[in-house]
């Protein structure tokens, strides 16, 4: 037998308490996170927002605790809300410490802990509303996912804050989890109908280290597909109980649960069960150092990141159930496109970086992070969007029709609320995707202002980033140390959109590129590895980069297999996708076609959103002179009127009232 | 007071069976109906075909009798589909008389009268399995559309057998009905779920001359929508049980009941009831003389057919729940666009021009039953669309997602099998469609080659048509007749697509025309009112006419309001909108460009499907030249290639293998 090489080396992300983010494009909405959202979202927790589909989600653990009577109400997964709520306290605290937050965290963690059930069991629905039926509906029942959500809010609360009290909650019920799921005799052989518990497991496995709980993980990915499909089985079972009607004759495919996970070459069925997924395995890859395994992340990455992801970092083509279809189809209008899936997608794309040293990882997660994941939620972090469409017409997004998924407006809160607390707890981890180290180099993925201070070639170094990426692409990093025995390095995440850069350290030039090939390498430590641009051997204790991305507005074109999207473009900048809305641009917007071969002007509104950079840009305009009749068909020629167009950011469409929004325009030819 | 005018002279039609269509388009459709596809729909009614949805039909109606013993199966409205088997049998019998058939028939119908009730009731599915259920559920219950489609039938098989029993039968229920509902005190004061059974009265009325049917159909269109809505009211009944889950939080849009009828300006909800109910209101104006609801008809009629039909004649944007959605909303592959619905268009309109003699309205019936109604069915008549889409990718349309209801592949036989025995029926029953008469003139609607003896002018006159229309568009008309007492008029339809044309009578030009401005009369006699073409005073023994209408393949636009279809075309050819399949011009048809600057050319293939024109044109096609590299988004330039494009009749898409299909495709501007 040949000995094999390990290869897989993770790279670490840096805690995102040492991560002060202070980002001209970011702070209006990481700041939303404590001022508004959080207090937001407990005042619907405990239903306290007037006009608001009732929450009941406090008042649910009040009853499983024994200190409220009633009845159970809301959605199976109703605890899940308090979780995410406790998970972005967590990341808020992490990074501002607030004495009043943290005790009402702790309150609620108290009454977690007297909703669970003797033997570590905990999950109101079940507890209140079904007691015999725990774990005979693993398909509907979510008690899994839930568990999941809750030891992610748990782990999140304990890095944050040191204390272990609601660790050891989810630990009791990690013990239980373990002791009826497994592949011993007598145990339940199942896995979950949606997954997140396997991701949370192996962050309790890495606060805990309890293998056991790493080991259930690998348990629930490796035994699913496998053998007779346990949805399907479990269904004959006298004991199942149907909970959601249009889940009648189950599609195995809906839950990944068509195939053993290492036999999947593409991303399918539900976008979020899909991507959480993806998360667990690439950290399982890692953690095992299962190459095969990491095979198949990145042949699933690649499938659904190169033929079945939007422009804007989105993903679940189909409005019914959510979830991906078939390879280039990508519908604009009547797409699902899940924030939540973004956010998956995202913590997917991130771990593979981390396994990978691959910054084009980073590019996707980026995009998602700028696009859809800031789309999901208002300025005012009052209103979301589950669904984000890139074309929408506000009148024809109509209930009981096939657009009523889709929203014209931002919605306040939703009986599913699953998107906005999950925003939250993105927003206020940020940091996480921001750098990676392997103890020696410092990845520099996202370019968001920001302080940090890490340990690099064991010692601390500060780190203080400017930039302005999202307007003129500079970028001013001051690195600085008190000693400098050991030297250390820098990874430049070299975005895949850069046209051309220029980088200088401490006022000379290192490297310059156009089209993401290095001309000109003058100082040596400088190389560039799958997107990365390597600057090696740091000694000073003060180094100052300055980072000029060019980043132009640039109109882009899909590949011509996605047949919504040819003789059409989109316009970006740097990570951002564009937009045309009907406030700036008249209605009808896809009677629009964009002349490309004149260059966009961009120029900064410090009025407009908060502050954004407008792309305006010649085009055309279908007429309706020659239609005055009202005809619906004819054989006439097309009439066209000179237009002025102005694009904007598409992660803050929706936010100056309803109106039509579209992102691939056609193109004069 | 002044006294008021009555203007509606409502047209008649001609008994089917004095017209005997032998035309070289339609013969093979129309022999389908009695060489398969009533021989085929019967085995299905009695579940005698292998591997076809069980249909149960025949036996309901047995176990109903009491000859057989079981459970009701199949769908609440399952009785419907022997009435509309009774009913296409009946117009196949008066034009083709068969003894064997006829007591088929005969046998089918005393078991209907077997299964009747002792009070006249006659629906399988509440006398089998909710007789206490009976008129408690009119919202989902469809037992008066059930009735509708029974008395119907009944009316047809009596106009062609001249036999009693069926009538007789129906007469009884519909007698019940009369006693269940009306304005009356202690009567039901609602209407039915699904419209039918009031056009269905009104011809039961025309055979019986049963004022109390006609005036039963009209409380049902004057009492829909009025008050507290009816379905609304009804759920509230303890008696009240859901049949459809998925009508929870009905929307009264759905059934046309959302506001009353005369105050309804625009084609709402449901598409097939809708259709069905419009064609009541205008068989009422008539017979009430009713202006106000004649304009009622005509405003529905231009906002539907202006605003919110397909090229192809069909309605119904939403996938879900098959219904209209807002104006100019017509996506062409998400739609549903039910052959049913263009079958109950064609049946509006035929009223309407009956009503106005206003040959625009057999435009649209034209144009429905040339490309809609036929694409329903395969040219060998065993499978069948209900959703018909103008564009197909045909990897796509997966279950459970929003493509789910869009077959790629006609589908043998359904559990709802409402399409396959309704275009049975109509291509039956072609004749209704074809001429219209008020006894001195004759109008001829569709250009269809058949043979014809009717009354004009108080005397037999013989019709012998000879039309190429979708072809050459050259068409001879032999009339004759014995004496020459009066004289009669011939209204020529001009359809609206004819470009030009010229009429010879008896080798002489008596008019033509460009652009349906008449610039040549030179014989007094002609005249053109509402796109009819009148020679008057006929008096010869006998007539020639050649009509040559200059039909060529012709580029068409939408209007630009129609968001989907700007910068595209559909090509046309007279009645017959064509699309590209993939069979001839390779698959992503989005990405072919038509080149409109070029004429197509038309080439008649004989061994092409039957028989068709095809049109050929040139394009480009965007390449994947630049894309090896497997890129989804990118800022490269498009490059095309040149493409010879081949098209054929929509209608006849599919029947030559699965593969893509498209109608508007994209133009180079």
């Amino acid at each position: 037998m040949t000995e094999r090489k390990l290869e897989i080396n993770p790279l670490n992300t840096i805690p995102i308490g040492q991560i002060h983010i202070r980002d001209r494009f970011w702070d209006r909405y990481i700041h939303l996170v404590k001022d508004v959202l959080i207090p937001y979202q407990w005042d619907i927790l405990n239903d306290r927002i007037e006009g608001v589909e009732t929450s009941h989600c406090i008042q649910n653990f009040k009853i499983a605790a024994g200190e409220a009577e009633g009845e159970f109400e809301g959605a199976v997964f109703q605890d899940t809300d308090a979780a995410k709520w406790l998970e972005a306290v967590a990341y808020t605290l992490e990074v501002w410490p607030d004495k009043d937050l943290e005790r009402l965290a702790d309150e609620t963690i108290q009454l977690l802990g007297k909703a669970q059930c003797e033997d570590g069991y905990l999950n109101t629905y079940f507890t209140i509303k079904a007691p015999s039926l725990r774990w005979t509906n693993l398909k509907e029942g979510h008690e899994l996912y839930t568990a999941g959500h809750m030891i992610e809010a748990a782990v999140a609360y304990y890095e944050a804050t040191g204390k272990k009290e609601f660790l050891h909650i989810m630990e009791r019920f990690a013990d239980l989890i373990c002791r009826v799921f497994g592949p011993g005799e007598g145990k339940c052989h199942g896995y979950p109908g949606h997954q997140e518990i396997e991701l949370a497991l192996i962050r309790l496995y890495r606060v805990t280290g309890r293998k056991d709980y790493l080991e259930l993980a690998k348990y629930f990915i490796d035994q699913r597909g496998t053998g007779e499909n346990y949805f399907l089985a479990e269904e004959k079972n006298s004991r199942y109980r149907q909970i959601f009607p249009e889940f009648a004759g189950y599609d195995t495919k809906y839950s990944q649960s068509h195939l053993p996970v290492r036999e999947q070459k593409t991303a399918e069925g539900h976008a979020v069960r899909a991507v959480y997924m993806y998360c667990a395995m690439a950290d399982l890859a890692g953690l095992y150092q299962d190459e095969e395994l990491l095979r198949v992340c990145e042949t699933i990455w690649k499938d659904m990141t190169e033929r079945r992801m939007y422009i804007t970092g989105s993903i679940g083509s189909s409005g019914i159930l959510e979830r991906f279809t078939t390879d280039y189809d990508l519908p604009n209008s009547g797409n699902y496109s899940e924030t939540c899936a973004s956010i998956g997608l995202a913590l997917f794309g991130k771990r593979m970086a981390q396994l990978t040293r691959d910054a084009s990882y980073m590019d996707v997660a980026e995009r998602a992070l700028y696009n859809t994941v800031l789309s999901g939620i208002a300025q005012d972090g009052k209103s979301f969007f589950y669904v984000n469409p890139l074309e929408v017409w506000p009148d024809n997004c109509m209930e009981r029709t096939s657009k009523e998924h889709v929203k014209p407006v931002r919605q306040t809160w939703f009986g599913v609320a699953c998107c906005p607390p999950n925003i939250a707890r993105t927003l206020a981890s940020m940091g996480q995707y921001m750098y990676f180290t392997d103890g020696k180099a410092l990845y520099v993925n996202l370019y968001i202002s920001n302080q940090t201070v890490l340990e690099l070639a064991g010692e601390k170094v500060s780190v203080e980033m400017d930039s302005d990426l999202t307007n003129s692409g500079r970028i001013e990093i001051r690195l600085g140390r008190d000693e400098g025995a050991e030297p250390y390095s820098l990874a430049l995440r070299i975005p895949n959109y850069v046209k051309d850069y220029k980088i200088l350290r401490d006022g000379e030039a290192v490297a310059a590129a156009g089209s993401r090939s290095v001309q000109n390498e003058e100082a040596q430590e400088v190389r560039i590895e799958k997107g990365y641009l390597y600057i090696e051997g740091i000694r000073e204790k003060e180094t100052e980069l300055v980072i000029e991305f060019h980043v132009p507005a640039e109109f882009v074109r899909a590949n011509p297999r996605v047949r919504e999207d040819s003789g059409k473009v989109a316009l970006v900048k740097g990570p951002l996708v564009y937009c045309l809305e009907e406030t700036d641009n008249g209605s009808n917007l896809p009677a629009v076609f964009a002349d490309t071969d004149q260059e966009p002007v961009e120029r900064y509104e410090e009025g407009l959103l908060g502050g954004v950079t407008v792309i305006s840009f010649k085009g055309k305009r279908l007429t309706e002179d020659a239609w005055k009749d009202g005809a619906l068909y004819a054989g006439r020629k097309n009439r066209f009127e000179d237009a002025e167009l102005r694009a904007v950011p598409y992660h803050c469409w929706n936010n100056r009232g309803a109106g039509e929004m579209l992102v691939w325009m056609k193109e004069l030819l």
